[in-house]
């Protein structure tokens, strides 16, 4: 659309009309009857997607305030374990060694299998918090949540789960793989605005509350709220709005078609990496898989980042390149939300023309590889 | 309108639909040139409204984000005086109690004057920070911000201002008066949607900033994005458009008549009152004046809240009741943001209609008197 980009990132991502249309609403009485019916409504269709019955607490803020929602709230005085392969599993890090009674990095490079091994040993070793990011985008490998919640309810550990970017569009069993705290961010798979952050809390997590955490991210307030249908502090009210809306339309899509629709367009992205002969950036092994809501595609050589972006935004599509030390080495694009095949051909054809121009020569035509495995 | 209820709280308040159209626009990236230029617009119209050429930084969270923000930068290892008269001055005290070295709170009875002779008492004997709400709308009251901030600048302490019901409705001058740390909301005269909260920092506070403070509410980390027009964290992107349209429409109405408006605004509300016989809550001196942004009104005799506002709920008109221990006592009308005359003249109306029918016999009629104060 002229002067609209397509945005393709890994977040924000673009949102459907009615989604963007529930926040043209006058403001309501966050204290009344019809936001209490939003809240509760809210609430209700994200626990499917969090594969939880736990307790759903509704922060107005990023997925940042609920990654530190979750550490403030549930490690200090412990030991945690803190799995890092990517920016994200290092943002958790960071934020729990401001909060814990000590905290353990288990890194690998970015977009590698993490130590699971040496997670075990630091379990037998006393470590009483796990935290780890289930889908990592900045390097676009999937984390093994399941087998991590196995370990931690083996060792009887809290997992603290960043599903911000896998919940609602990849499967996530927040109960069933033993996450006690899990995160998603509205600007996802949800499709929803940017500014909300989703926490689930588990009976287990409440018995483990720190006494002192911020008066903003204390949980034990917005669970107290959470009784009444409302939040402590007044709630970005069209926020609210746009993402029921969103979950309207999720719940009318189905969580499993929706799953699959992921799925399948990250399917078709890797397959025209293939074709065009790039490699993907991320390390799969038994336990770690592909994301499938964000491809994070190698540079060949000769082709620069910034040039190469710019390129493709002039055609109106935006998505990203690498973060820190990946700057320059990838790009990554993400197949989040309400997008679909109109979208995943737009980019993958840019992509695809653009790599010609700036004088790299395709192994073949990855748009229709990709194409044919669009399921639609 | 049918269906729509007039809110005439004291925020979140109606939204013009300029502000309400600017959010259904369609994502975009929160790190390109667009959203830049959306951040520039808003922190420059901003600094007007606080009367300050300080940093200007933009939270993605409530008004009371931006509290604890101030107070976790600003207090730790400090000796706070925190001066309380109602429900948020309470509210600052609590968050510094939590995060200061040691607090002192300079209470008096909600919406009495402060006790600013404890204040300079306090100040010699060693305070460092003080913490202020300019516009107290739970009682109702305006406090005296310029007067504070003299007695802060005499004893070389930090002065801590919450504006978040004041700034862009009535007049503030955060530099002329040395706020070091000024806080607006945008859910209440700014007219945007709930979301928001906007912190103005000076340099002398700067170089007061604690080591230790909460992640995602670190300044630093704001104002070292801000230098790029950035926010640390993905901002909520639609509040930002609608506050940008906010500002515009300040702007457009100019700072000075808008200020005039909410004066005479509240003039009328207070006229309308004296006509019927009833009392205003706050108690007035020569530092303290009532609140042009909100007014509270003592029940008389007889009248119970819940059933008052219910009946005047049904007419399709809101506003609040007493918090905390005047529930029941007071009921208070914002005049805040973008309403005029019809939503004043609405709710008086409706108000004197169900004084009557609830057994309250107005001495006058107060909507007349009120229509005849306002300059329109």
């Amino acid at each position: 659309m002229q002067d609209e980009t397509l945005l393709m990132m890994p977040g924000p991502v673009p949102m459907p009309q009615r989604v963007r249309l529930a926040m043209s609403r006058q403001a309501i009485n966050h204290r009344g009857a019809e936001f209490a019916e939003c809240f509760d409504d809210i609430t209700r269709m994200l626990k499917p997607m969090f594969g939880t019955e736990n307790d759903m607490l509704i922060l107005s803020g990023s997925g940042s305030a609920g990654m530190e929602a979750a550490v403030a709230n549930f490690c200090p005085g412990k030991k945690v374990a803190s799995l890092v392969n990517g920016k994200f599993g290092d943002r958790l890090y960071k934020i729990s060694k401001m909060y814990a009674g000590e905290t353990v990095e288990l890194a690998s490079e970015w977009g590698t299998p993490l130590p699971l091994e040496q997670l075990e040993a630091e379990l037998e070793n006393g470590a009483e918090v796990v935290t780890l990011v289930h889908n990592e985008t900045s390097a676009a490998i999937k984390n093994p949540a399941e087998e991590v919640g196995r370990l931690c309810k083996k060792h009887d550990a809290l997992f603290i789960m960043d599903g911000i970017t896998s919940i609602a569009g990849d499967e996530v069993q927040a109960d069933k793989w033993g996450a006690d705290v899990a995160i998603v961010g509205s600007q996802k798979c949800l499709a929803a605005p940017a500014g909300l952050a989703a926490v689930s809390v588990s009976e287990r997590a409440w018995e483990n509350i720190a006494e002192w955490k911020p008066f903003y991210l204390d949980l034990a307030s917005y669970k107290k709220s959470a009784a009444k249908s409302q939040t402590p502090y007044t709630p970005a009210i069209p926020l609210f709005f746009a993402l029921r809306e969103a979950c309207n339309i999720i719940e009318e899509e189905g969580l499993e078609n929706r799953i699959e629709r992921h799925r399948n367009m990250a399917a078709a992205v890797r397959k025209a990496a293939e074709v065009w002969g790039l490699d993907l950036f991320a390390k799969t092994d038994k336990f770690h898989s592909y994301s499938n809501t964000a491809t994070g595609i190698c540079y060949p050589e000769g082709i620069d980042d910034s040039k190469f972006r710019g390129a493709v935004k002039k055609m109106g599509i935006e998505f990203s390149g690498g973060q820190d030390h990946l700057k320059g080495k990838i790009f990554r694009i993400g197949t989040m939300g309400a997008t679909g095949a109109p979208e995943i051909l737009a980019v993958l054809s840019a992509v695809q023309r653009t790599l010609k121009e700036q004088g790299y020569e395709p192994a073949g035509c990855g748009v229709q590889a990709a194409a044919e495995v669009l399921k639609v």
